[in-house]
């Protein structure tokens, strides 16, 4: 059965990247740059994965997806080189695309139709390729009297009449595997890099007879390379606005696409707006009609339907819908917020479930908790869930009140309506509907100020 | 009398912009789109104005200006249909303007130098124009030999002549109210499109030898209409830059004018320093010489001069002058902070007067609060403002001191020069000069910890 | 001895700029313009600084280098008046450079090319010039049979022959001390404006048989002079990405170049990332590997390897290696931050020692203390420094923790694993390895919220 598989370059080290990492791991919008062009490929119908690693392959590996086959390449001896490190992955049935892992710009419906155009055609091998206004040091793609590829020229080889060939190598190419598996045993490095060039497979094809295509069907941007941190701020900002401009087309008011961040696995419904500043990371899947004000950094969390949030951080999280958070709220990892809640300023959630119509208005931190519906957690409150060694949880039930600058020390649980005065410090459950309090009477001394004052002038 | 009326097309639903709101109510730089082209009109001199709805028209309604007059278009059969829809608001003496509601970046000065245009020459009808570069797609503007305007030839029929005409039609017309009510009569929808066109009304008064004109005085960026969310951030991105640059020339400085958001009614001192990430919304008035730093979002508030507000939120609220707000503040509405006052980090302020030189430096709360002069307000210290029930007022007078971490408990008054010691919950009047404390006295027990790690051990 | 010497005119006021303050003191990426062309000059190797002040020169004068030379020039009569007013501080040995205090981006290498151009050449007089698309408006290079300057002709009195050419003048100039001297003598104001013109002193030396050059070694772009707050906003622009630049070039990952805002003297190490809306400022150095996430506003500081801040502020402060600040911290000045801590959200810190692996992760102050290592800083802990009238200093020694919601209040020491229990205020030192508590034990009043609820409906 026909079987497609991608083999990907990403042996390389990245020098300019100036960075003790290996240059495919750096990230564009979130993601790193081989994950994007392993991503794509599958979306496209990739089954297999083949990454062809050498430097630093071990930080590498293990930042791939589980399922990658791997093939070392520990001399960087050109792309002919690097694919023959793969041979053994590559079987007769396959249908073979060679990509590079810095190129993440590179689009799921650009290969999809490289691959329908190289089957269609029955090509051995069919390269991709873009036509750009200026060529200048480009390969130049020269086809024959029936459209199919005759060679590639690069720059340096180039006569004038090849020169104004617009039509340029993307790098990308799609290959029939036993084709490949033979001509590969074919190639060698007599040239003046004294490298394995991968087109030498194509050259190799063609004198056996077997049709070879090239495909017009990339954009330049796509094929743009990371081999700098300045371009791969480029590829940035190229990957942002090709996420921003999608969520504007499905529905999503994007108030400045130049300045919000969101990465590529990013769901947003319809009518939700997003204000500037705004960071939406991982699996995040924001609701329809919501509001997420400037500043708000959401990764993987899920928001429900009309909530708001307001220059907030919300990591790993879970909320409702109708409910607000912030200004300067954060719920770190774990934090399960119902319908209808406030989480307001200055407070932190943590692993907690907070249910439905509770508020934390202000100054508050909910660890390790479970807090009921209808309560109103009040200002300064803290769960005070460490005791220096370990962990413990509290519970809030249903309908009660926690006063101020109180502390509820786990773990504690306060019944149905239960009732904490302002200031105290809880160390004991609290029956259904009582009150809890723990603090001094107030004293009042007259005339203390103006002592004080003697005093310190003293 | 004359009178100026302007009939805004706001029917359509817009089905582009993907969204369950009709499309004139999307907002750009904060106000809803019609809301722009209405205020506008109305600054150019407008004394009325017509709102043609349609789709959703409740909706839109409900954010109109109160005295705006509405007609319905139930269905969608033409401009010209749209314009017959108001006829009974069009009187003899009116002059009228046909704008777009989906149009927003449509300027003030412009169209007073239409209706100036119009009046001058005695025009009954006037096309407002511009030249562009590429007129493909737009209708041509054809003059006769007096400059008067001949015809407008759309695309689809232009001749070759025609077609190198770059002077094109702008969709927005003034009219002699008389002129326009007796075309309107006379107008049909005997053309492909089955569509009644306001552009017959302008022949037919041709036709009847009344005089029609085309002014060439409007940019065609100003023209743009927003038909999609992507369309939607590129009139948010020009109309945010061309406030911006009227700031700017007013003296104010504004570091990174891409990634600064001020709403258009906004007024803003000379000498203001307004840091990226800035929004400022609604009637907000900045003074002079303040410092608007990174990421403050101050919405309907007013600032003193030499005031500072640092990466804080401000809402429906007065600052006084040489004050400090943040960073990580949160005035929520209806605080009114004097002159040389601080409120520092993590404090919110609610319904609450604060007079001259009082401090809040941190974490704390101010909620229904009245605080005097030369008062400081200890860190973590809560006004506790809610019983669960109701909210109370609390009073702090001239000079007070609430020690950190202490509560207030409404309603009460600390009077002239209070002092309220660390850690303290005050449910009663504190007199003038007098110390309040209320917690308990220190207990040590030597060796606890031994014992507890013992403990924890077993 | 030869000495490079700046001479920088800044006395125009600047009008356009609509400001209470002169022009060259407005800022350009955190610094004065002024003060941007002192530093590059002296980068390029001027020793001695010269600038010609008029507008409000002590407010100019207050903010430059302290060894800065002034020369005054009350009346606005020209840039060769502007000159005659420093002839006191030129020298025959001198080799002078003339440059506007408002022209910011000007280069260090552009300068330090056009030095050595000059004097190897021999000129007594070189002008620094560039060439451009279109010089309309430029002053035109007019080159001798030798390549040497023959004269500088200005737009309005151009031929057609000098119109086109597109070699322009840069405003900056080159020269011998001693034959500027003689020459400035000479100048006169015998002209349609009624001005001393600095460029007449280039023609007196080619009159005296001096030979006068001129050195095509800028981009247009660096000479760009500011005169308007839209232009300053586009100079900071420029600086801005060009600053950037050079960090991504030396290794530092920035997501969004157009939303990062650094000062020219900031120094970051490799592999180190930059997040959106992060500014950094002043004398900051960021370590190696580090994270600083969005919105972060760091000034003065220095930050060690493999540290995280996020969406934080800190100024004039020092943070270790692997340590973690924010989100939402602030750190005042004089934080010393040791390795391996972590200071969590809703924290200030001000004026404090806290050591390695010590942690204060949510609503805490720490000021005015020294907290040695292994300490826990329990939630809403509040370090108490200031009485109503004198701060004083606390202590907490290794291993000590510190409850949640507890008051130290200054001054106090809690010894070495010292344990304070939640909702304490502590007034007197804690031994080593004992417990103090400090809060009345809890009471239940059972059915209370029930009678509560009664009397509130009453």
């Amino acid at each position: 059965m026909m079987n497609f598989k991608a083999i990907i370059l990403a042996a390389g080290k990245g020098t300019r990247m100036k960075s003790k990492y290996p240059k495919v791991i750096h990230k564009v919008c979130g993601k790193e740059m081989v994950n994007h062009v392993i991503n794509v490929s599958q979306k496209s119908g990739v089954n297999d994965i083949v990454v062809i690693l050498g430097h630093e392959s071990d930080v590498v590996k293990e930042r791939l997806p589980k399922n990658s086959m791997i093939a070392m390449q520990t001399e960087q001896l050109g792309t002919g080189h690097a694919v023959k490190m793969a041979k053994e992955y590559i079987n007769d049935e396959d249908t073979i695309v060679v990509l590079c892992g810095d190129t993440p710009l590179i689009k799921e419906d650009t290969l999809r139709r490289l691959f329908a155009y190289h089957l269609e055609n029955e090509y051995h091998a069919t390269v991709l390729t873009t036509k750009v206004e200026n060529p200048t040091g480009y390969g130049r793609i020269i086809r024959d009297n029936n459209e199919d590829l005759l060679k590639i020229v690069e720059q340096k080889d180039a006569n004038e009449e090849e020169k104004a060939v617009k039509e340029i190598n993307s790098g990308i190419y799609c290959f029939n595997g036993k084709s490949l598996r033979e001509s590969l045993d074919l190639i060698d490095n007599n040239n003046a890099q004294g490298e394995y060039y991968l087109t030498d497979t194509i050259y190799i094809m063609r004198d056996r007879g077997q049709k070879v295509g090239a495909y017009n069907g990339s954009t330049i941007e796509e094929l743009m390379g990371v081999n700098s941190r300045v371009e791969l701020s480029k590829a940035e900002e190229i990957m942002r606005k090709r996420i921003n401009e999608s969520h504007m087309v499905n529905g999503v008011t994007i108030i400045d696409t130049n300045s919000t961040y969101i990465e590529s696995d990013v769901e947003i419904g319809n009518d939700t707006i997003i204000y500037p500043g705004v960071m939406l990371k991982g699996n995040t899947k924001i609701g329809s009609n919501c509001i997420i004000e400037m500043n708000s950094a959401i990764e993987n969390s899920t928001i429900g339907d009309n909530t708001e949030v307001k220059n907030s951080t919300v990591i790993d999280s879970v909320v409702g819908e109708n409910t607000t958070v912030g200004p300067y709220a954060y719920l770190r990892p774990k934090s399960n917020i119902g319908n209808n809640v406030k989480i307001g300023d200055f407070v932190e959630v943590k692993n907690a479930i907070i249910e439905d119509n509770s508020k934390a208005s202000h100054l508050s931190y909910i660890g390790d908790a479970h807090v009921g519906k209808d309560v109103n957690i009040g200002c300064g409150v803290v769960f005070v869930n460490y005791d220096g060694k370990n962990k413990f949880k509290s519970v809030v039930k249903d309908g009660a009140f926690i006063g101020s600058n109180s502390n509820l020390v786990a773990p504690v649980t306060v019944e149905e309506d239960g009732y904490i005065a302002t200031g105290s410090t809880i160390t004991n459950d609290v029956p259904k509907g009582a009150l809890a309090i723990a603090r001094e009477r107030q004293v009042v001394k007259e005339g203390w100020v103006e002592k004080k004052r003697s005093k310190d002038n003293q």
